[in-house]
């Protein structure tokens, strides 16, 4: 049973803490008197030649970058120093981003713009903060079960949450792990986007999922696990309630997709049993990621829920972890082929990474 | 006038020499002996959740990896080295990549497989390499017009020769400059990808091209062209055929759209007027990138062509080049949002940007 405590912070914005046990004291004040309130004027554009939407978050640039360890703004405050976590200990927190990507306060500051070819709007969602532990230097793979339990309770938490704003279509959960990909912060930490429409490539699946149905009369992410339990040579390991397997067109890598076995459609619908067990199994994922080579494997994990208002029926929730690197010190870059055309050629055949993924399994 | 020479390297792959004047001797036989026959495993394999392809090639994890310049393939081969190209200077070489993402030989040894959920065939289509000039230490941006002219002769007389293989659904030609976006070889050059697919961004492309015709009756290039040259606040430069600005919508912290005035499909239909004149724009552009940060921009540079047979009337012609850098010593990766969920952020307003490449625009 994990239990929430809810305040703010200095300039309003929102912070939860999870607990696994009732009794710990959260109530501390954010002591900080000279922070700027939260602005942001975030923004989406529509772009009618792709027909993608783009964001534009110009504020960001001066987002905090590679602080040293004394100044991290994701470790509790205490010894007289002032975060953006109030209380002088945690478990799991989250927190609306000082510098988001999106923000529901955008809506009031962004005007709507309908000039064709030129539409834009406001980027009218949210984008929080996961610190996974107040431990600076502990992994993700590195935290126990049991706390990896409470990590999951919040991100079901917050996409209840999110899900429950009007303007905000869909909840996806996240973490960019390594300088390789970017992280600015090193302190063990994921992000929470509730975007303000149904990112392309989950649009895109809830298509498949829906015409497979017509099709097939069937769940087209239940087909596909039972395909690959069958084939076997993409599986990296199972466990009761989930199936973890290399996808057959994997584009990275290494990458995994990680499945419950019941059709569930996102995060809140995971019964205590099947929450439990993705702790471990999670863990055992992460880990054989982290067997690869010998240092800390680089790798994105997020999680594909069902969007919040379309296609909840047929969708069967997912979680994908990849890493870009291919080699000890070699990286895949997103260059010509990837980012200008969107085709990914993936140097590393799907079966081969899932027999190193195997053989990387702690025993 | 382009002049052609193509003749076959030591292990039966083409290479074409492109020169602006007949008479240069291009005839040398390639002298290696040790070149292991050309082979290739690569494959395309469907992805039914994200309706997407992805090409395995798993024969590329060995190839070149930051050669010292002394043996560099690119450069011409004299002083008893050889090198990819068998003659001792060159202006413009193409030539098949030695480990290449797609290979129509492909088709003879990768099976068809259609057992869904798992389908997939060969890569049959063919990737080339461009070397822009025989000066290892030249990049594009400082190239005299004439040999950029060179350069594009080429780009449209590949394209047109690899649109006749009945297996290759698009020609991609583009540049990755740079080692912070993965290029391996210094070597000023190119490459050209023959697809045997058409890309997805460029699929969706051509079906707002047609649904904008009727819709509107006009070209949906046409149109953003005016609307942005009317606009002016994301123009970049402009002559007499080419129009360059940062689209509305732009996804990279500096990106510019390269369109001719002309309604064209392709690079080969432009005409010499319009090609001798994108010689001077295209390098406009370039040198305003260079001039934006103190160290050459890190850039990908990719023309949007018609693909081979489809949306051909209705496809307007542009290049896309845009850089990853979004201020010095700072990158924008593609993390969880825009790999995982293929949304892009941009912290850079597009308006910001044009100013900036505006300014940088040599006098």
């Amino acid at each position: 049973m994990t239990v929430r405590f809810t305040t703010h912070l200095a300039d309003g914005r929102e912070i939860f803490y999870f607990d696994r046990l009732p009794g710990a004291d959260r109530s501390a004040v954010d002591q900080r008197t000279d922070l700027p309130p939260a602005h942001t004027t975030s923004q989406i554009r529509w772009d009618p030649l792709f027909r993608d939407y783009t964001t534009v978050a110009g504020h960001r640039q001066q987002r905090t970058y590679k602080p040293p360890a004394d100044l991290c703004p994701l470790c509790a405050s205490k010894d007289g120093k002032h975060t953006e976590i109030p209380a002088d200990d945690y478990e799991v927190v989250v927190f609306e981003n000082r510098f988001p990507s999106y923000s529901l306060n955008s809506a009031d500051v962004v005007p709507l713009i309908d000039e064709p070819p030129f539409r834009s709007g406001p980027g009218a969602g949210r984008a929080e903060v996961v610190a996974f532990t107040s431990n600076h230097d502990l992994p993700f793979s590195q935290l126990p079960p049991e706390h990896v339990r409470t990590v999951i309770d919040a991100w079901a938490d917050r996409t209840t949450g999110l899900s429950a704003y009007g303007s905000i279509d869909y909840v996806f959960c996240f973490e960019n792990r390594g300088e390789e990909i970017g992280v600015t912060l090193s302190h063990p930490h994921g992000q929470i986007y509730g975007y303000p429409f149904v990112p392309p490539r989950f649009y895109k699946a809830g298509e498949a999922f829906e015409h497979h149905l017509e099709r097939a009369g069937t769940c087209l992410q239940c087909d596909l696990m039972k395909a690959e339990c069958e084939d076997g040579s993409r599986i990296v390991t199972t466990s009761e309630h989930w199936v973890a397997y290399v996808p057959f067109a994997a584009r990275w890598p290494y990458e995994v997709r990680l499945v419950p076995r019941r059709h569930v459609p996102d995060l809140p619908a995971l019964d205590d049993a099947e929450r439990d067990d993705l702790a471990r199994t999670y863990l055992t994922v992460l880990k054989a990621f982290d067997g690869l080579f010998d240092t800390p494997t680089p790798y994105i994990a997020g999680w594909q829920q069902a969007p919040v208002r379309r296609a909840r029926e047929v969708w069967h929730l997912a979680a994908e972890i990849f890493t870009i690197r291919r080699a000890p010190g070699k990286l895949k870059y997103l260059a010509g082929s990837e980012s200008g055309a969107a085709v990914w050629v993936n140097d590393i055949a799907p079966e081969t990474a899932a027999q190193r993924l195997r053989e990387a399994v702690p025993t």
